[in-house]
């Protein structure tokens, strides 16, 4: 994720990081040159048939409510993903204070907190998947092996607190508080995997693509009457409006990406590593800073 | 539903698997059809009578406004039902776990798992309304007879839970543990069963299929002026934009369906036999992959 | 409810069951005829001022926004009304399975299922008015006459929970978990008065009727220059788009009604009772079929 | 709040009742005689710069968009604060029925049924600023003096709850049943209170009213040309438009006030004594009925 | 935050204090300076080419629908971070009474209620980044200097639930609904923290910052013809209206700052301390009054 404040005067003319006009610039040169192309012909041969600006104001706006729906959508998918990694943290504080209260076990207590971080990471490495994970790894232990290892670090964790039960250490209230906080821990987990696992649907993608290709291409024959050689100009800006929202939009509907706009999921495990700290007898290491304003 | 990455430049033009156009291809090929008669007729005899844009400006926005809340409304409705089927997943998983802290008796325990991914598959071929579902019957056994079976299998996993309790093998806050569990299947349940039940208003499907065939019927007046033989194309791009839309709208509206866009019910049953397999003392099959970028 | 697929060619042209043109036909009727009165008025006199299209171009804009919020807002009435039936759905499955696991008394068990099942039918009646239904009256028995019979329904289930609590037959866990399930009902039941009694704010429909009416009223002054005899066929296009997204709006806000798009009430009670019956150690009735598309 | 039928063809003329007309009657006057004098100035020195309608398709458009927001902000709040109301009602009804089951004594029930009683007739008069409301002083009695009565209510059935605790009259179970009843009932308290001292940023009624302002005054600039004479009914119905939606937007943003759109508050706390009144062994009272379609 | 009553016409003219302009003026009078020097040019040297409005208006409704979408997702920020302090005042009412219902000891229940004062105070100073609050010192005394002062907060709330268990002053009940009390406290916690730790997408904002900017200072090309030396003003409000929401679209998504559009935490931390007064044994202090309209 780009940490940046407001953009100022001259982050708007050069920022290049965080922004997303290198990953457009060569479609937008092309499209440029394509309409410098077409009024060149325009002018040298008059070749090019003058449509009115009619079919190209129901279109664009048809498009850019389309591609409002779209980026609402993507936007929604991030943040949604960003709460649920919020409430994980919220979980995991929650769990360490009630262990504290109801497991009466000291070694079985750090045993499921320390279960709990290795959940973090197995399931922070599952949804990027990354395969050999070095914290994931160093956390999880041979969790790391299993088919579905942030799984099997909650079976674990139900494990433990069954072997709790069985020997007096957790009493029934205790049980039901620490179930249902399993219970919360898988649902956002799960909620997550859905995320990851369920893109945005594939035809909106290759209908906004297409439209976007098919509008920028035709646009100039509508400009080229009124605006001359002003259209390579315009072409470029529109082009750079609705490429560039379509971008951010892929972007953003892969919030467990390792892009500039996906999700620090490495500062918000350490965040919960900071917490379970004082739970854990160890020293809390300190947060994670951004790298050129980038928070992996 | 499709599985697919951000369509790359060759997809754009080729993509068929995934795309709307052939749906609709019939549909555009008549209008371009019929907008290039009009333009013939208006070249060759001026019969047509010149209509200014603007009634088009306020119709298309309408038009787009009113598509653009159906296609809302559609993408809800999908997203919420792979929201309720992810909390099943997730119910699943809390279920095998809590069965494990509070059930004292392994045949019963395995029995009520059981009986769980039997409800899973008769849910799936319920929503789907497949009669005779392989998966379904293996699973489900008996049960599939019943007149609503999944509602049949819950019924028997709390007989299952009543008959622990009046053994001694489940405790009060097991009683009360599996309960909530068994309301929260039973509220994700219900909630895809409204979704397969009611569809979207069918005043809406008729408001919006006739005012788009009028409006791309009628285009042709406004366009044949200013941009003569271009008005088939832009009869045809406009017609593939608000019909594609339509269109996806449609499947998507339906989220069981075995559509393009329908959701991969089987891949999630999968997923959840996957998680029940440890607790099951079985091994765990391999998750469903995507055949033909088409994942069921 | 009407319950047809997606439209097909010939229902687009001869669709009546579920369409809305028939509520808005003489409407648009007298609007057409207004609009060829003026053309006929400009042809013969010149009479008409010729306004440019810009003041139509925002009004219609603004006049398309507002229609469209309204739309949304009814929409989520009738969704959300829909939701706390499938949810009240869910709680009758669910409160069937706590009473066979928490009540230890047959009898006491069978008279808190067929209270319920009255609440269901009282409810649906006082929502839809209906003074001597006659389901209702089967079922809810001498509840009927209370000042409100639904909440004397509830209050009749707490007082059968509170004698089998008093008797022994259910124990606290029980009388939670009962207690919970009677909270839910009550609020899905309050979450439908809600909605039957707070309309949409009349305000709006006064702006909008005005407003549309306005605008389909001046419309003809932008037209009959540029579209001429054409006028009639816009005016009826636009107005139909607006008046029948006004009509549309108007029903679903009101989804208890008995209308085409009210939901359907009767099926879903008869759903319930379905899932009752083995509770009840009664045969299952058949579900409700839709009757000439209309599932009440 | 305003409770009347979908307008009929006469109430769309001469309906005042719930209209906001008269609130912006001088307003629109005033902008129309504004216009008038235009054209006249125009026609007789032609002194009007003629300004195309480019700027005023934007800037009427980006106006619709945010009013259009503005909007969608103020009924959302409008309906939360129903829904928290509805939500009261709903826990004053499952109060009184877990009053029934858990508090073994009835004199501490009827206490506490009443004073929960008074806090909804106290919570109301906090929230519309009523200082000496009557029906508040006669339930909440010496509770109208606390520096925050409706919270003074509430610990004051706290207190009644562990009385009954101490007293062996409610077991644990009870206890926490009835707490969560609490909380339940101050988080929708807290609710209606985040809504009645949160208003809208005010930065938006200022951008809001400025630019509404600008636009309505310098429309006539682009119509006078165009549309002559007939310039300031355009402006009149485009400013009817705009300021009625400010308007109703700003009342409707506060929920609580006695304004022709607020909730009715009244009537809600007669329906909760309606419901009280069988656990209360009083008769109850009929319902509020709306005075000249105003439902207080 | 900013407290006034609806602009009145003066205020709509004068009003200075929670309204925008200030911040924007500097930018309004170099595009107002820039579009007369454009005017001037073309009046003076022809040399300005004309360009149709076609792009413009395309440009102008992608721009607004994309400002709108960011003011959504701002003002949803907001009152998201609104709602999660008011659940806070909520949850430290419920724990006040729940605590007098729960903990059997007197000095204990004292010291739980003064850290939940003092965590409100750290927390509030945490979001606002405030090093040496005075309040926070008070009231959280050594917990200020832990790695994360309001998660040490919580912690020792959990520690004094834990003392209270072993020493016998709270029973089981009380230690799960006090648990569940400040699982939910650490929930909103959270969620406020997730709200300051992420901005909305840096990249949203460099894409409106610049193609803002791009539309203000090609759209005097456009105007120029038609407009004439009225340009700069239309151009002054166009950028009025684009920036000003830019802008306070802006300060609404950082909720906690100390901004005119910034929550009142202050008075909201009063409040709590309001009602926590009686169950300390204290006196309430005075709620906190806006100074200049700005309530902090």
């Amino acid at each position: 994720m780009i940490v940046r404040d407001a953009p100022r005067a001259l982050d708007l003319i050069f920022a290049i990081r965080g922004s997303i006009l290198p990953r457009i610039a060569l479609r937008l040169i092309a499209l440029m040159g394509f309409a410098a192309l077409l009024v060149w012909l325009d002018r040298r041969a008059d070749l090019l048939p003058e449509t009115g600006g009619l079919g190209f104001t129901v279109f664009g706006i048809a498009l850019s409510l389309f591609l409002g729906f779209r980026n609402n959508a993507a936007y929604d998918r991030w943040w949604e993903a960003r709460k649920l990694w919020g409430g994980l943290l919220a979980d995991m504080r929650s769990l360490a204070r009630e262990a504290e209260v109801f497991v009466r076990d000291d070694a079985l207590r750090l045993s499921l907190l320390r279960t709990a971080r290795g959940f973090l990471h197995l399931h922070r490495a599952n949804l990027r998947g990354l395969g050999g994970d070095e914290l994931a790894q160093r956390h999880g232990g041979t969790l790391t092996d299993a088919p579905h290892p942030p799984d099997a670090a909650l079976d674990a964790m139900a494990a433990l607190v069954k072997q709790g039960a069985l020997g007096g250490m957790i009493d029934s209230f205790g049980q039901r508080t620490l179930a249902e906080r399993l219970r919360s821990m898988a649902l956002k987990q799960a909620g997550c995997e859905r995320i990851a696992t369920t893109p945005l649907p594939y035809v909106y993608s290759l209908l906004i693509y297409r439209t976007t290709w098919l509008f920028c291409l035709l646009l100039p024959l509508a400009l080229v009457g009124p605006a001359g050689w002003l259209t390579p100009v315009f072409v470029g800006i529109v082009g750079y409006v609705f490429f560039g929202l379509a971008e951010v939009t892929e972007e953003l509907s892969h919030p467990f990406g390792q892009t500039p706009n996906g999700l620090p999921l490495d500062a918000i495990c350490r965040a919960a590593e900071i917490s379970l700290a004082p739970h854990l007898d160890e020293e809390a290491p300190a947060p994670l800073e951004p790298k050129d304003y980038f928070l992996s």
